[in-house]
């Protein structure tokens, strides 16, 4: 497409997002979406913004983009125990856009949004002189008064985290400096390669985690990091059995090879796993629900008195990471 | 503040966001925000982003960029006759901003957030290589069911404006091309100048909207452009005089002295002001309504049968802007 045959915003619109709206979006002709929430629920409401060469890389394929920007924020509904009920997508885009890259890029949303019952509610599209970048709000429901919060882990409780850490990292490792996965075989390097570019938010244990969770986030700043923070603001602090810590066949040959990488397992970002503190008589009820929804869950330690950063056993050895929060500016 | 002393975004964000956010916000400690619709309420849910060199200019002051940002989404749902619930904020930060810089953000989005009734709920704070970029989510309430749609103009029904038009669009002219307005005093070049940094959102007309209106959006790429897409969405034309569309003092002059002003205020940009239709056994109750919260309501046309755009009758001629979508890609 020619720039003098760039069409306005609402034929983009029309063309490229309408066709995956949910009905709360009104087909995109109106100025905002509109939502009937239901009766006796809360909304819970997120918001993340993914920036090119910041969260995703200028090669990645639209498509995974895409869903990246919404599997992040689903996964943050997940951790508050909300369904989803429906997003809006704020996309700033760069003049090089081509109709092939959009094209793949809603197909994608579209796809994601499927896959996460969470229809497109609306948004905005705009130029940038910059690299693209996308914003999403995410809205879900939970039954009044139930949202799953971050800041009340208890002393005793169990902590446990869904799925496997720290692949992602790896991942995204493998991509800048691929020459420490030579042992690992293609199939292993594809799985954390795709952890990175593809995260599974959990939006499937949200019903189980209001009903069993203490607290609950998602680990999309690395697990050091995020279970500091939950500790942090529970007012407690954990201790962690690092070889508890669920990894991957993939990153446990890495880390095989490399002893080093542990680290990186544990402090780097993008799981978009679930962790969360569970009392323990609530374990086994949890635990069933999870299986019933086909998610993983790992008990790694507990909750235990004192404001001290979480500590992680490994080794017989004892490790504080300091690593605060992934993103400095 | 030095680069290495940077802060991480939990410190960024309590330090200035937390101060200014509601208490759906839960403090900005946790993942998501948490919404208690009132009950037999519909949400209406909008996004519009702004980028810097786009949507304002990098002088303007960092107080002015938030209250647009919020501005113009609060303008969308006043529009759509929704009483403002809360925002999500997703801010872009290029690696050069000040610790004055933020402050002063966050002093005039605390201000906006005040003004408008709309409080802080969430965001996201990241980096960006490119321009300052921000896009707000804005949540609003409807009684159910009562959302003011763009689509529902019926012909017979009167066209209104709220306040005046064109103030925008000259007072950004003003900026890049200041030869035209010798004849205007100082105040009304700062009123022009104002009204383009500082949007008014008549989120205070909602109720009357959606008591009365037939169909309602707001004018946010001009009137010329916006009118025709109420009109096409609607399956309607529309016949506008010309001299009743409202302009301010300083507009007046300007057009005055250039008469080919007429067409920017008409087509240009940033009013945010309330277009709508309402029927003409409505307009008397409408406007004491309109009255009784000091907004202006200006009666400029009428909605006719046919699919042809919008025809501005001005000094016995007609006028068709063929002007399309604002924004092209």
């Amino acid at each position: 497409m020619s720039s003098t045959e760039r069409p306005g915003e609402d034929s983009l619109i029309a063309r490229f997002f309408a066709p995956i709206a949910g009905t709360g979006g009104l087909g995109l002709t109106d100025d905002a979406a509109c939502l009937t929430p239901k009766p006796g629920h809360d909304l819970v409401l997120t918001a993340d913004a993914l920036v090119e060469r910041v969260h995703f890389l200028p090669e990645d394929a639209p498509g995974s983009i895409a869903r990246k920007a919404l599997g992040v924020n689903v996964s943050d509904l997940a951790a508050k125990g909300a369904d989803p009920a429906g997003f809006l997508l704020s996309l700033a885009l760069p003049g090089t856009w081509t109709e092939e890259w959009l094209t793949a890029f809603a197909a994608g949303l579209g796809e994601a949004s499927r896959d996460f019952a969470c229809p497109l509610l609306g948004g905005d599209t705009v130029k940038t002189t910059g690299p693209l970048t996308l914003s999403v709000t995410a809205v879900g429901e939970v039954p009044a008064g139930r949202m799953v919060r971050r800041t009340s882990a208890r002393v005793g409780d169990l902590i446990c985290v869904t799925g496997t850490i720290g692949d992602a990292a790896l991942g995204l490792k493998l991509r800048s400096d691929p020459a420490w996965a030579g042992s690992l075989s293609p199939d292993e390097k594809a799985h954390l390669a795709d952890r990175y570019l593809h995260p599974r938010p959990r939006h499937r244990l949200a019903a189980a985690l209001r009903d069993h969770a203490s607290a609950a986030m998602d680990v999309s700043d690395g697990l050091a990091g995020d279970l500091a923070k939950m500790m942090r603001v529970s007012g407690a602090s954990a201790l962690i059995e690092a070889d508890r810590v669920p990894l991957s066949g993939a990153a446990a040959r890495a880390i095989q090879a490399s002893p080093d990488l542990l680290d990186l397992a544990l402090t780097g970002g993008d799981d978009y796993e679930i962790l969360c503190t569970v009392s323990e008589m609530n374990l086994d009820t949890f635990r069933k629900e999870a299986d019933r929804v086909g998610i993983a869950l790992s008990v790694i330690g507990r909750v235990v008195p004192g404001r001290d950063l979480p500590v992680f056993r490994m080794n017989g050895l004892e490790r504080r990471y300091d690593v605060g929060s992934y993103q400095h500016f």
